[in-house]
């Protein structure tokens, strides 16, 4: 029987939502390996809706389930409904919209909140010990919810190739070990079954990124 | 130097704009064999906005350059500025974008009309002699603007696995010559230097599709 696993998404687009690229590798390498991804994410509005020409807001309105659904070419569920028995694994994909519609680390840093039902499910196969696969941003929602957790969202030291170091930095305020990696690479938390790549943390070509969140799948597989 | 390519972008989602893995895998085929791909999109009202979770349209209005501008992570500019001088080739991903935003395909068939800014860019690569790559439903633009090219969709044969085997009929009726090929395959006219690929035509596990825009990319760098 084919492992499944739920792939939690947090709008469509990198500035207001989740990274495509990355959402579309995680799926790609799912389906490569023989693994069903079933999409989720939670039934509210966006905290805003960014013109991606511009990279500024404007004063529309849009769904977080209904955004995502592009990405999932409209195969989606309420995160609400996300019963964890029923899937072997869970997937957070990047974009900016895990720091404001999954939790509010856009604005808050590491004081954010989490919002319940994204917590709940983390908690739900952190107690089932089924593995958890994160990527370029989504790791400070383990970092603020699983304490003392190993993570990585890259490089601590910002440069060019880095500009979103300091994420690392606070991560380690919040009391978890961030493990510095390059975007080819992945950390793997063992005892809590998290599975962590850069991604688009780094600017770095799209195949290298594409590359590192495949590894970060066959490694959840592995534990799954 | 490394190949720049030209990807033509109708919107952000299948059914109103470009597939988004469909783009997505361009972008990473390009990117892992050295080229460079650069984002274009008509600054033009969508067709219709469609809300992906009921797959009905809405009331809202959205801009095809802005909601490309998402699967271009902001990289994008509109398609009137396209200098065909400035690039190597041209690739055109799939979605119902194609049949709404390029073309009016989706209300009119092999009666449609392709818009200007898009039509003129297909002839001048083609004048050009420089490679074009389509996927999935934008073979149509070639079938209508290149009477007589040979082109693929996938299958002329309705059936579960290719429930829009019916374009490759219309496309006939047009007078271009329809190949049929399996997800993994492309069909290569030399003559005008088109390259197609069925991708979500048919209902295949995506890391088929993203393999078939694989071999797509590959032959179009091969003619550039």
């Amino acid at each position: 029987m084919c492992k499944k696993v739920a792939i939690v998404l947090s709008g469509c687009g990198v500035y207001d939502g989740s990274e495509i690229h990355e959402s579309s590798a995680v799926l790609v390498h799912l389906s490569r390996e023989g693994a069903q991804g079933e999409f989720f994410a939670p039934d509210v509005e966006q905290m805003h809706v960014v013109d991606h020409v511009k990279g500024q807001p404007t004063q529309e309105k849009r769904n977080v389930l209904v955004e995502s659904a592009r990405i999932a070419r409209g195969n989606i569920k309420d995160l609400a409904t996300l019963n964890v028995k029923e899937l072997d694994a869970l997937i957070i994909p990047g974009g900016f919209g895990v720091a404001k519609n999954l939790s509010t680390w856009a604005t808050q840093g590491k004081n954010c909140t989490v919002s319940k039902v994204v917590e709940d499910t983390l908690k739900a196969f952190h107690a089932a010990k089924k593995p958890i696969g994160m990527c370029c941003i989504s790791p400070v929602l383990a970092a603020k919810i699983f304490p003392g957790c190993e993570l990585t969202v890259g490089q601590d030291k910002e440069c060019e190739k880095w500009p979103y170091a300091k994420t690392a930095e606070a991560m380690k305020e919040l009391g978890c070990k961030h493990v510095n990696k390059h975007v080819g690479e992945i950390h793997v938390d063992v005892n809590n079954k998290l599975v962590t790549t850069s991604a688009f943390m780094c600017n770095a070509p799209v195949h290298e990124v594409y590359d590192g969140i495949g590894k970060m799948i066959k490694e959840v597989l592995k534990l799954a």
